[in-house]
């Protein structure tokens, strides 16, 4: 059963308490290290060249967001994503913001290339500056670039399949429906709630989670990154049901770490919404 | 009626949610993003000098902070600077422990030189330093030096409305008493609480919020400033009058992302405690 | 009476309000920043080359963290820790992640010689890397690396206590027993709950807390650091008894902010749980 899958996923994260190394950016690495936690997961954030092989070597996993890149972080990204390659660990490539400066787009593709992430998680103008950037793929269309809804859902689909295929990892694009594919199946997830874009750093979060997830399920990296979706989305439900009276951004954010920190892999299948397609 | 053109400038940030390109400290980065989504803008940290003039263009205003400067963003500040000068993006400049070192006190003169900051926003220390080291205004008198008082006000705002006739910037002092003033108008308000500095960052939250509040409504800079000034003591207040048994620290600036999130133009003029002069 | 010099050394922060320089990480320098503030101190928070030995001399003491070293701030580490003991100032040395990789075992064995420490905080292994790097103390036993217990205490306590004697520092090994231990004195330490750990930053917090204890009590270094760790271990404990329903990892760190934000010398001394040996 699928839901099984899911449930092993998050299980296996607290079981396992893998150790994941994050190279990440300044504004949400907090929240980043208190989500790994959270979810069951032992974080490290290092970045300096000079240690990041040996760091990522005692690791189990890696993250890699180039939120608040520069030229010390991009060099140690791909030192260390090079290293975790070697050894086999699972990588999570999160492109922020590609598609804003030609840095971040040229940095993005060239870490999609150089390091070969397991997963790619971003938004849908983030996926879609890599997708028009990096090769053959038919670029999702112009009308659809800005949010997937129920409408452009099967094109967003088929791109992102497409994608996967080229890039060899499974892609993750989240927004109001998220869509989590490789190259032969997506699970169309329909969790969270508009609270989680007035939190900076939910992304980020989930990046670091999604990393956790399939470092402790390396067999199982399409379910384990879906599993990281749901849950991540299923957390922000939780939270928002939570609010009442003065509440707002502030005390959603502490709910939706609240949420993850009780989650259990029983929990998560109950609330997860999603289907195959 | 000025109690309108605060309310609008309010709502315009909700209603226009602008883009702001904020290169500032790793301290209270994260702090500085949250209370841009909270109030309805949308927040861009980005430093590095190999992308900051790109980013800064798709942005539609800026906030420079020194909280913890170094060489490499601080040129990342100028460059940043004079592209939203030349674009005409309204620009803020915190002045982060101006007079504390040479490094600081020479960095804030030349941003505030080279950058011509729309606004200037610092404690009575900061604005102080700006004002001995950069020119011919006659300093706030020593013994005036610490804190605004109902009894040095008078003077202090004389020397603020100078200090803004010289440097082309509206100049935003907070305290226990805030002062909004240009050359030929002072906002004294008498918003906020003791408890604000129980917590970091809530000077660099302010600086954040107003670039949002300046960027939304460009043709109102010193309203607008005022506005942002106000809805940070409001919120505050507001904050404070929810704590309740053992609240502390940690819940009061909970409480006060939630009082910005729960925010609207009505709510603040009915709040605002201001006078001109 | 001890207990007296514990109340007194919390009480002195309140009252001092020392002015501390923290050259730390970026993941949680913001809980620090909010720790110190929440327990009466200053906090400064500054790390470029070019300013460091200025902040140092305007502050009283000095937290030095490698939590996220790289070239740059190492180098600031060792300019502001020989400007603070040049000045007489206390100096926390927290040397997170020592033994992770050669970089961050030397740079913390080099801080130790070079700077000169009044405090070293850290865990069992960190601790314990720092002796077998640096000089004649019989390591602790390979079999008691892991965690401090009630059967390895007796032993443990004689290695630090050589370690202090050896280093000029008086050493706090945190976890789930806590030593803080001068060459002829240790307290042990039984405050504290499992959550801290669940929460990013209770480790540099803690350092950053130390930096003041010591700072307003600089003739009782042994005492503060015993009372810091104390302080941080009962408001563990009140953050964990106030916990409820749906709260998790979210609420327990706001709380334990809280906890530490109305903790009193008084409050402290009646849940202080040690011992002298």
């Amino acid at each position: 059963m699928m839901n099984d899958i899911f449930a092993k996923a998050f299980d296996n994260v607290r079981e396992s308490s893998p150790l994941v190394h994050n190279i990440t950016n300044y504004v949400t690495v907090n929240d980043c290290a208190n989500i790994l936690l959270a979810c069951g997961a032992s974080p490290i954030m290092v970045d300096d060249e000079g240690e990041v092989v040996e760091i990522t070597t005692i690791c189990a996993g890696l993250n890699i967001n180039i939120g608040t890149l520069n030229s010390r972080t991009v060099s140690a990204m791909k030192l260390a994503g090079k290293r975790a390659g070697a050894l086999g660990h699972p990588i999570v490539l999160d492109p922020v913001g590609a598609g804003a400066s030609k840095l971040r787009t040229e940095t993005a593709v060239s870490l999609m290339r150089e390091v070969r992430p397991d997963v790619i998680r971003g938004n849908i103008s983030e996926i879609k500056t890599l997708i028009s950037s990096s090769g053959n793929v038919k670029g999702v269309d112009a009308g659809d670039a800005d949010r997937v809804t129920e409408k452009n859902l099967d094109s967003v689909i088929k791109t992102v399949k497409a994608f996967s295929k080229e890039s060899g990892a499974v892609i993750a694009v989240t927004g109001e429906i998220d869509i989590v594919a490789d190259e032969s199946r997506a699970f169309v997830i329909r969790n969270g709630c508009r609270e989680m874009s007035a939190v900076t750093g939910t992304g980020c979060m989930l990046s670091a989670m999604t990393a956790a997830f399939i470092t402790a399920n390396p067999k199982n990296i399409l379910e384990a990154a879906a599993a990281a979706v749901m849950a991540m989305g299923l957390a922000g439900e939780t939270a928002k049901a939570r609010m009442s009276g003065s509440d707002g951004s502030g005390s959603f954010r502490v709910y939706l770490m609240d949420a993850v920190y009780n989650m259990t892999g029983d929990v998560l299948v109950k609330g997860a919404k999603y289907e195959v397609r």
